[in-house]
């Protein structure tokens, strides 16, 4: 029987090796709770990016370099599409083909995302849950003033080059949480929430806005700490800084903390943002600065640990 | 606008290879009618067995040693499938996955296989007309004192080993002839008609039985040639000669001949079965003897041109 220590709100690159290094800290009493709003079909197959970066992560077949993907990759799949006359801007891997084949086939069966992912996880010998946010499609669609756009079309055919003007959750108020997902935040055992460092409005906020899911993090009763994705006024990976410029909003720690507050109980920033920390903890929360950038696998579990010590600290909320 | 002098019916690997030799004639007046009974979905892959092998011979990137495949094919989509638990009973290169997915995606979308064909076709630069035999899926089921099998499930898991007590091609009542199919047989520069080496219960029987195709080849008005898949009592690939025997006919060229007794006006044999000859004749058909198998290219296209002048002396049917 699982006992569920601590959960984890993750996207994918940032998401999946924070992740990683909870993981290392106490891969059974993780659970990992992913967006799934990324997740199209492409040439048939039904593919899951954030999923399946946390897979591969915590799989340890990750690329490192690029951080998604599976390491030693090879593209005879690529070049046959283009020879076929089929899509060249979506690169899928021999190998990650084999992943979306097999869950896409599973799919079209009737059976849900979660106990596929589960299967999946299980094969690559990772012992934490890895939780879809919910088993229903929720494609995130991106608002241009060019129109709407679906979230692949935006982020890698035109490589985020137009700017936003809003995000929405197709069938988001049908979505409901898993069974899974509600159990684990329900563990007597739980001790920590942690946010991990991911785009705040197109990995994380798909997970909160699954009806019932925020509450159901907020009543969960265990500290809620979050990680920046922004740095020193840049993303670490990803276009976040962007949008947050392009939205309005201030590209900066304290940016990301403020579409937090009134849910995440404490904060964590690098040092280069110390600057932020009094208008954060002004929002009502800790603030924890630290060095928030995972350069290897020993980072990961550091800032990780941090992470959960923090919450240790923070205590149970009432 | 294409003007068909040559219709071919073939099923996989040995038909292809008297399709090449067709092409290699008179590429644009040859339409390949091909068997789609072996066609199955499989980790969520739309895989044509036999159009795949028609497409990459006259594409001219098949396996040359094993006649399927692809040259020069690797494997990493097999390895990770296997890695997560997927079936590896049939094998999937990762050329090959390229094919079968974007053909899945195009099926799903509603279109019909012979466009997706056509389209394949044209990328890999085959100008001959690959007609699927009909747009309605008829998977072959395969009857034996075990109960029924799908095709690909005796044929590849099972490497045929179960005695075979008849055939059944599901929902074929159901299944029409091409608008393209019967315009090339309809084609008024229609010369030849010839029944590729293919296996007769499960490559040929298939193409015959849809409703209206075998009436539109018999009333084609060109002469029918078709050449045996048996030599010296041994089918040159495949399971021919065994499934003959275990339904209780001859294993022999003269056993191919019968069962095209009635719709084949000339008979291709190999001076091995030279024997055969008297009694084929006195099924109503003409005979020619030659060497019936194609070790290269160049026997492809001799064993071709020798099927075409056959076709020729037999003249116009009436």
């Amino acid at each position: 029987m699982r006992k569920t220590r601590i959960v984890a709100l993750a996207g994918g690159v940032g998401g999946a090796k924070l992740a990683h290094g909870l993981a290392r800290i106490d891969a059974e009493g993780l659970a990992v709770i992913v967006n799934t709003g990324d997740d199209f079909v492409h040439v048939g197959l039904n593919i899951s990016p954030d999923i399946d970066t946390v897979l591969y992560t915590l799989g340890g077949i990750a690329n490192r370099a690029q951080g998604w993907g599976v390491e030693g990759e090879s593209w005879a799949f690529m070049d046959q599409l283009a020879r076929l006359g089929g899509p060249d801007w979506f690169r899928l891997g021999d190998r990650d083909v084999a992943l979306h084949a097999l869950r896409g086939e599973r799919l079209r069966r009737g059976e849900r995302l979660t106990a596929i992912v589960a299967d999946l996880a299980g094969a690559l010998g990772i012992a934490s849950a890895i939780l879809p946010m919910s088993d229903t499609p929720v494609p995130t669609i991106v608002s241009t003033p060019q129109g709407d756009l679906p979230f692949q079309d935006y982020f890698v055919r035109l490589r985020c080059d137009v700017p936003v003007t809003g995000f929405r959750f197709d069938g988001i108020e049908r979505a409901r949480p898993t069974p899974e997902a509600l159990a684990a935040l329900g563990s007597p055992a739980l001790e920590a929430i942690v946010v991990c460092p991911s785009n705040p409005y197109v990995s994380i906020d798909p997970i909160l806005s699954v009806p019932g899911l925020r509450e159901a993090i907020g009543n969960a009763g265990a500290p809620i700490v979050a990680v920046s994705p922004i740095v020193g006024g840049a993303a670490i990976k990803g276009p976040a800084a962007k949008m947050m410029r392009e939205l309005g909003h201030a590209a900066s720690a304290l940016g990301v903390a403020r579409r937090y507050a009134g849910l995440v109980d404490g904060f964590v920033i690098d040092h280069a943002d110390s600057a932020d920390a009094e208008a954060i903890h002004a929002l009502g929360m800790a603030v924890l600065a630290t060095d928030a950038i995972m350069r290897d696998e020993d980072g990961r579990e550091r800032l990780a640990r941090e992470c959960l010590d923090f919450a240790g600290r923070l205590g149970r909320r009432t």
